[in-house]
């Protein structure tokens, strides 16, 4: 059977590929983009348009809505793993591209998790990316951590209480996903006095890059998807 | 006066380079290496040892001692400001090259605040690099995080109570630097009946890359000083 490649392409820069992404992406016969839907673009595709499609490889793209009923979710998952799993036992190398990294709030890990119960002689390789928390951390100058520092990573899903106890016990706090929640997180924020210790960022590494300092400025506003709030408590 | 680069070097796999961080080190005229002591080698030098001197750049060694002594230690920091500073001074781009990412836990990190202080107008630019910690995800085939999961990333100098929190609150915990603590660890982990759900990895991405799933073998154990324990509550 053929291998499966899990390929971060990083968070949006096509200079923040690594050389091994390039070489897999360059080699497999087929490689996987998801997409949210099957008529919009994916956001995937455009970072590694550069450098794929010399070797005339088939693209396929797999949809993965955004939904949060399991039902819905696991149909699109499955229908995935079937037209992987063909490809693989065809003989085909597969490349799934996921945004930032494969394995960190990624959809490929279901796809993954799904074709590891399919197939148990499941051969796969999983190429890591530059997150977008790293990415977000490098524009906004905010170190994410030194020496003994504590980071905390928690979505946008949360209890208030996890916030604080996060925003206590941690030196850096990454929300992600910030955009469905950001008017509570402010509020907490504010409350613990750590308002000006936060930066907002959103699409980090793409041409719409935007960088917050300010928070208040984005209260009861429509933010996008890909964006992060990063809380560090050692200012300099 | 000439710009600063912060570059990540990735994990250990010259592979793991990114486009950026090859495109900058092979402009710039001045690349800083971290080193232990004066006639250590750098294992940050070693992964871009293939990409970089063809341009005839200017190699200078920083030395950042192991030491807890803060004196000692900022006195270095000092020493290695002052050359940078110099450099750019004299209109050379310099880059400081780091272990996976920049700004995650590196020495560098230090060198910018002291040259942040120095220079008011400092021009400085950090390529994100891959961490250890997306890297060590990969290798062990262990996701970092889905959907609404929540990571904790601690250093290995902790309390008690506090990896007992993270352990308790957190789906994916991250150990940095375990090799000081492991066995300490090790006890919390069987208390808590998390050891089966963790792997140890050091020297992730190298030749010496070892990866560990019974922890038990490794007790009373000298470790590599390039280790850590992912604790993940979702096995599957």
């Amino acid at each position: 059977m053929a291998k499966l490649y899990g390929v971060g392409v990083g968070p949006g820069d096509p200079e923040l590929l690594t050389l091994k992404a390039i070489r897999i992406l360059q080699s497999v016969s087929v490689i996987c983009v998801p997409r949210s839907s099957y008529d919009s673009d994916s956001f995937a595709l455009s970072i590694v348009e550069g450098v794929i499609g010399k070797a005339g490889q088939e693209i396929i793209p797999l949809v993965f809505p955004m939904s949060k009923d399991k039902e819905v979710t696991k149909k699109f998952w499955d229908e995935s793993a079937i037209i992987i799993e063909g490809k693989l036992k065809a003989g085909m190398d597969v490349a799934c591209i996921s945004i930032g990294d494969p394995f960190f709030y990624s959809t490929f890990i279901y796809v993954f998790e799904n074709l590891k119960e399919r197939l148990k002689d499941l051969d796969v390789e999983i190429v890591p990316g530059i997150t977008s928390i790293n990415a977000s951390s490098a524009a906004t100058l905010l170190p994410l951590a030194k020496a003994n520092e504590r980071v905390a990573v928690l979505p946008a899903t949360y209890e208030k209480e996890m916030l604080s106890d996060a925003l206590k016990n941690y030196d850096t706090i990454v929300l992600m996903k910030v955009n469905r929640v950001f008017d509570e997180v402010l509020a907490v924020l504010e409350e613990m006095g750590l308002k000006d210790n936060a930066v907002f960022i959103s699409r980090c590494g793409t041409e719409e890059e935007r960088i917050v300092r300010d928070l208040d400025l984005l209260k009861g506003k429509e933010l996008d998807y890909l964006s992060m709030v990063i809380v560090r408590k050692a200012l300099y």
